[in-house]
């Protein structure tokens, strides 16, 4: 099932996407009790919006092995978390704004991303699947030159639109090999699979949930393959995942 | 004035404190037009809980040269910025449980909290006070044996309950020059005073507001003096600030 929210006519809907139609709810996809309106509306009349309003965005630093390779860095023992506040966030086709007046180096990175489908804690490998409402993809926007000099990456990765989701959150899908690829103004600049990941999603999903309490609605953003590059004012970042469509947005 | 939080018969009230009794309010003291009730509630016969259910705490590390000399750190050229997610919140008075699972070495660290009032993004240092509801005590606990493994801190800062705040948000405070100490089982273990912050608070307010949109209820963790030094199981941290009481809570 391909879940969307989006706005239409001024006014926000959350819906079911099939064969190019909004299938409308009567709530919120994260509400176990929504049902369907029998209302539709046609894909091409909607503006998507970001499938998650998430209050953490929880992220996984060198998560691929070639990744860790292309900055001469170690593969990692344990996961290296950062977060993304929920002031990152950016819709599908929504701009990336570049923050000129403090980095002059700015990064796409494309990854998977889990969206926790109900509140957990201390859940085990086992158990994540019944907390994970689905995938969607993300882009981890980084301001490259910000990252170094404090040695933490909250600000690097933490300017407003430097996580755009989207276009929507597949419910069905192993996400253990998914082929995942990033496009510059066209041009291939990643390719790689979710196969190749360090930690994989469950392992992920249960150690985050021994640190912290996970909420309905956040995500986990699962790092990004090499072919890591810098963008520019009106640069088009296309990352598409099988399964999960493309999340296509422009750099302003 | 003195803003609390708290709860009184399993309800949830917002307040004014004056002289040990509490002038409750009928909403929220972020809502620009609440007003008295006239009710009145004594202190002593209410929980206090924490006065703020922030978005997010940014927080700024090595933020009084004392501090950055006790871990052998060069002091900052830029602000250190990390995140702790809503889920840290602790009340006060509230308990700080202890992840045996994952750390053996938990440290505290008493600190100057700013409360954000509305909203806000690239205002200057100047208009930082406008945005400034008040100032309230937080202990920054951290499990600093999983600070350094992958360098990023938002495992070791981030477990729930590593952010108790409290007990009140005082709005009439000059936050440049104030006592701070704390205690950890009645032994003085912090004493210096907000004079010393390498970056002042107006600066904080801008530099982050900056990077990302500050809520309302947001707080920024001001850094923390020299006198770090671990806890243990039942231990008491008591951390004071001048004008803005003791922030007291319990390691289980």
């Amino acid at each position: 099932m391909k879940y969307v929210r989006c706005k239409y006519k001024n006014k926000e809907y959350y819906g079911i996407l099939e064969n190019g139609v909004i299938k409308v709810l009567n709530r919120s996809y994260f509400c176990s009790s929504c049902t369907e309106t029998g209302r539709r509306i046609p894909l091409k009349d909607v503006q998507l919006l970001a499938p998650t309003l998430f209050s953490k965005a929880l992220c996984i630093g060198l998560n691929y092995k070639d990744h860790a390779e292309e900055f001469n860095l170690p593969v990692p023992k344990d996961p290296v978390v950062f977060m993304k506040a929920s002031t990152t966030v950016a819709d599908p086709d929504g701009n990336i704004i570049y923050p000129r007046f403090m980095s002059h180096h700015l990064d796409y990175e494309g990854e998977l991303a889990v969206v926790i489908k109900k509140n957990c804690h201390k859940i085990s490998e086992k158990e994540a699947k019944d907390y994970i409402l689905g995938y969607t993809i993300a882009n981890d926007v980084t301001a490259r030159d910000l990252q170094s000099p404090t040695g933490q990456w909250t600000v690097a990765k933490g300017f407003d639109t430097f996580c755009p989701i989207g276009p929507y959150i597949n419910t069905w899908l192993d996400p253990s090999k998914l082929d995942l690829e990033t496009k510059v103004n066209g041009v291939v600049k990643q390719h790689s699979n979710t196969k190749n990941l360090i930690f994989p999603v469950p392992y992920l999903v249960s150690y985050l949930s021994h640190v912290m309490t996970l909420y309905t609605g956040d995500i986990i953003l699962t790092g990004t393959p090499s072919g890591i590059s810098r963008l520019k004012k009106g640069d088009v970042v296309e990352i598409s995942i099988e399964g999960l469509g493309t999340l296509r947005n422009t750099v302003i």
